[in-house]
Parts: structure tokens; sequence; C-alpha cells
């Protein structure tokens, strides 16, 4: 599928080209990893999400050739949220490699994320011709709901870095937005695609919706106690820029040696690794990976109810188990 | 009209509201003149976009109130693009009022322009009961083709700061993308929702593109000559940022006085008024004016092709005389 889903990018950046749009084309293909320093599989990242959403077609009887324009609008949505990411953070490098906006600048980069956020939009034109206009209206609209939630979610996750007192009921909308809803998106796309009934619909979503927490929550995970060469980021590096992640948020709620120490102002490189001691003892590590466990038990339950092809419907499992469960 | 622009705009912006939302929905707020310091008439803006567009469903005989989400939508889409503009020129000041990324940081103020691209979209949802299935996947697809468009002169835009040796010939594809494809696109969606058939469509597609060029050539001769009391811009003030406004690329093509000074470096405050006077003397603002004036004529051409309805197509003509040929 991957070579497919490459193709399918390329082919929905393609409207950007033209007379003169040499600079910002290149840009968005430097961005997904095609050219420049460091192009190459590694560069591209995994391209998740339109895996999923192909497999999710298959699994519930359809073709997944036939939903690749929504593979590529994912992937473009996603791909856009990064570029605007990295400009919020001040996040010089992405997977090894610089950042659009420290080659080109901050105000280049904001638009050609836009441009990306537009592209994504008009690759889903091409499921016009494999859908009745009515299910090519339903699952046309996803694509903005979705991109409303990930601005919600990310709102929130900007609000929440200078707002003291929070605590773990403060997480779940943040990560449901800036997570969740783009994932399940993708399980929902795929299956409308494949015209799947309502019942399955919807176990097909929830499929999604909890496999995009227990991703979040993994993703936390690797934040702080990630191999480095794994995650292109340096261990402790979530503790060290003070966001606020499931651990964190459990372990301020037991108010213990952790809650003190963190409240006493930001870490500072020297004592990030006893932070993280401090972190364990008071059982974030373990509570985190607990419920990325249990969400990921409860996105593959959902995957069942939804009764998948056999070949797809493994291929899902194995994802889910790698992206929600696999030791950090 | 305006009052029903106001109220679909804020239909238009209510899906962002919701639990823990309150502030990314008072950022909206703002930005769109409702709300905080300064709020009001003079806040909001013209509502150009949603007014040419509801006028141009009234001239091909449409009933404007239909097209309200499209009106809602183009302008959601003008004011994200403002949002993002204000951060890419570093504009503390839109309007008299603070700009957004000013008040809340450019972090938020990305996240909410992106908020307002993602609620554009979904405004389009509307149309939906007053179109056959077809129309509205025809109409609906031109907001995400027009977004790109904004992008790829904005890049342009942004491309010509540090660039030397441009013509006249750069200019035209950058306002082109920048200011008339929208403005197309308002002409092109209000004959749509009217159903207008293929020769009229085409006529008020022309009619928008003439005016949306006329329209950013008037607002270059406003950027130096224009009043401070009407434009909210000091007088010389694009002059002062060094912007390839048309004047300026028309003079430079003269290889004279002002060509010689304007690539010796850039313009100081103490010698701004003389850059202006040699501006004029070469040609510069006559040239522009005569543009203006030239596509105005073509726009009221097309629109006149179109055979408008009685009463919309005169304020169609009106709104067209004063936006492209009104005197500086």
């Amino acid at each position: 599928m991957l070579p497919a889903v490459e193709e399918a990018l390329k082919a929905a950046v393609q409207p950007a080209a033209g007379a003169g749009q040499q600079e910002l084309h290149d840009m968005l293909a430097y961005h997904l990893g095609w050219v420049g320093e460091g192009a190459g599989p590694k560069a591209t990242g995994k391209r998740i999400r339109p895996t999923l959403l192909l497999l999710t077609t298959s699994a519930a009887g359809g073709d997944w050739k036939t939903a690749l324009p929504a593979a590529a609008a994912v992937e473009l949505l996603h791909n856009f949220s990064l570029i605007h990411d990295d400009i919020q953070d001040n996040s010089e490098h992405r997977r090894g490699r610089k950042t659009l906006w420290a080659i080109h600048g901050v105000a280049k980069a904001i638009n050609a994320g836009d441009a990306m956020f537009a592209l994504a939009h008009i690759s889903m034109e091409g499921l016009e011709s494999v859908l009745t206009p009515k299910a090519f209206i339903q699952t046309s609209r996803l694509l903005p709901r979705t991109s409303l939630q990930l601005t919600q979610g990310q709102h929130l996750d900007l609000a929440y870095e200078n707002q003291p007192g929070l605590n773990m009921d403060d997480y779940w909308p943040m990560v449901w937005g800036k997570t969740a809803m783009l994932i399940r998106a993708c399980a929902q796309m795929g299956a409308l695609v494949a015209r799947a009934g309502e019942r399955d619909l919807r176990a097909y979503m929830l499929f999604g919706e909890k496999l995009g927490l227990a991703y979040q929550v993994h993703d936390d995970l690797l934040g702080i106690w990630g191999d480095e060469e794994q995650t292109g980021k340096s261990i402790y590096s979530d503790l060290l820029s003070g966001k606020k992640s499931l651990p964190v948020l459990y372990a301020l709620q037991q108010n213990g040696e952790f809650a003190k120490r963190w409240n006493n102002g930001s870490v500072q490189p020297g004592e990030v690794a006893e932070f993280a001691h401090l972190l364990e003892a008071d059982g974030g590590r373990e509570y985190a990976s607990d419920q990325a466990s249990k969400l990921t038990g409860e996105a593959i339950d959902a995957l069942g109810a939804a009764e998948p092809e056999k070949t797809a419907g493994s291929a899902l499992t194995e994802l889910a188990e790698e992206l929600g469960r696999r030791e950090v």
C-alpha cells in the first residue's frame, strides 16, 4: 500500500505547482520527505493515518485503491498540522531534519501549511467518482469537521502550557481533539468508502477513537522514556519542555514528591533524570501504560465487533498493538 | 443584507464554541469585530465579499438569503487569511485595533486562523439544502481551490519582499491569487446558488476577476496616497515597508530617478515624501490609476453581459465603481 500512498500524495500536492510556484511546491515536497537534505523513508514518517484508512476500507469489504484520495487527504491534513505545530512549539528539527520554518522563515512556513490544508480538501474531490453524490457529501464533510477539532485540541494544548492546577480531566478533551478525532476520521472514511452499514461504521469509529487515544498516551510515554533512536527526540524531552502529558498529570494529582518539585518551577537539564525517577515512583509511568493498554484493548474489541475481513482485520489489530501497547 | 451577514457569520463561528473552548471562540469573535476593545462597525470591516456574493445571487435571479452560508464562508476565508497575514507581516494593528497575535501570541493566533479556515469550509454545508447534490458539490469545491490560489499569491508576495529585479509581469500572478480569485469566487458562488446558466456564470466570473484586480490596484494606490482616516494606515506606508506595488513596479521599469533611488536601499521616514513625489513624476501613480479605471470598466462591461436583474445590477455597478475607481 505504501508506494500507492506516496503516489497519491504526490498527485494531491500537484495542484500547488504552476508557473512561478516552484518554491512553494518544493517546500511541501521537502516537508513530506521527498526532496532536500535527509529525504527518504525516515523523513516521510510512517504514514500511519493513510495506512489505517486503507486497511479499514479493505476490512469493511471495499477496494482500498478507491480510498486513496481520502488517504492522501488525511496525511496532508496531519502534515499541515505538523508544519504549524513546529512553528508554535519553536521546534527546529523534526525526524532529524530542519523544520520548514527553520529553513524558510515563519511567514512562508505558515503559508505553506495553509496550502497543504487546502490541498487536503482538494484531494477529497477524487472520491467523487467512486461514491454516490450523497455518500460523497457525507464523507467529504468529515475533513473540515476534523480540522476544526484538531484546532480545538491544539488550542487547549497551547493554553495548558501556562495554566496551573490542571488535572487528568483536562487531559482527555485535549488529546481527543488533537489526536483521536483524526484517527477516528481515518477509520470512518475508510468504512464510508467501503459503504459499510451503520452498525459496522459505528464500530470502526469507536475503534479509531480508542486507538487514537491509546496512540497519544503511548506517545506521551515515548516523549519521556522513549528510545532516542526511535523517537528522534532526546530522552526525557517532554519533561524538560514542561509538557502536560498523562504521566505528569497523574503524578501531579497524587500530590507527592514529584508534584512538590514540579510546582517549584521548571525542570532543569541536570535534574531531569531525577524528575523522571520521581514521576515513576509516584505511579505516572505505570498509570499511563495501563491506560494505553486498556484503550488499545477497547480498540481491538471494537474492531472485532465490526467483523472485519480476515487479512485486513489482522493487519489492523497488529497496527493497533504496535501503536498503543508496544513496550516503551 | 448586512445584519443578515453578521447573523450568518455568528452561526458559522458557533461550531468553534464548546466545553473549554471559550478562549478560542472569543479570539475569533474579537477578530471579526464583535467583542473586545474597539468592537463595532469599524472593527468588522465592510464585508465586501459577502455583499458581492449576495448581490450576485440577486442579480442572477436567485434569493440572496439562500446564499448566506456561502457569504459567511467567503468572509471567514478572507479573515483567516488576514489573521495569518498579520503574523507574516508582523503587523500589530488592523483597523485601529491590536491584531490577534499581538494579544494572544503567534502560536495561538496561527491556530485561531486555522480554526477559521476550517469553519469557512463547514459553513458551506448550509448550501446543501438549497442546491441539488451535483450543484452543491460544484459550488463547495470552489472554496478549497480558492484557498490554494490565495496561498499561491501570498507565497509570491512574501517571496517578492527580498527579490530584486522584479517587473510588472511579476505583479499580476501575485494579485491574481492573492485578491482576484477570492473576489471571482464570490461572484461565481453567488451565480451558482442562483443556478445561473453557463453564459451568465462566465460573465459573472469575469466581472469578479476584473473587479478583484481593480480592487488590488486601487488598494496599492491607497497604501501610498490614501487618506489616513480612511485606510487606518499612515500615508506612504507601503513605500516605507518596501512593498512591490503596481505604482512602484511601473516606475522601476521606467528606470528613472525613482528607480535609481529605490535601488539604492530602503526608504527612510525622512525621505518618504520625496520618494512619493519621484514615484508620481515617473508616472507610477497615473499608470496605476489608469489600470484601476480600465479594469473597473471591464468588470462593469462583463456585468452588463450577464444581464443582471435591475436593482441588484445597479448595486453591483455602484460597488464596482466604489472599489476600483474612486479617486484617491
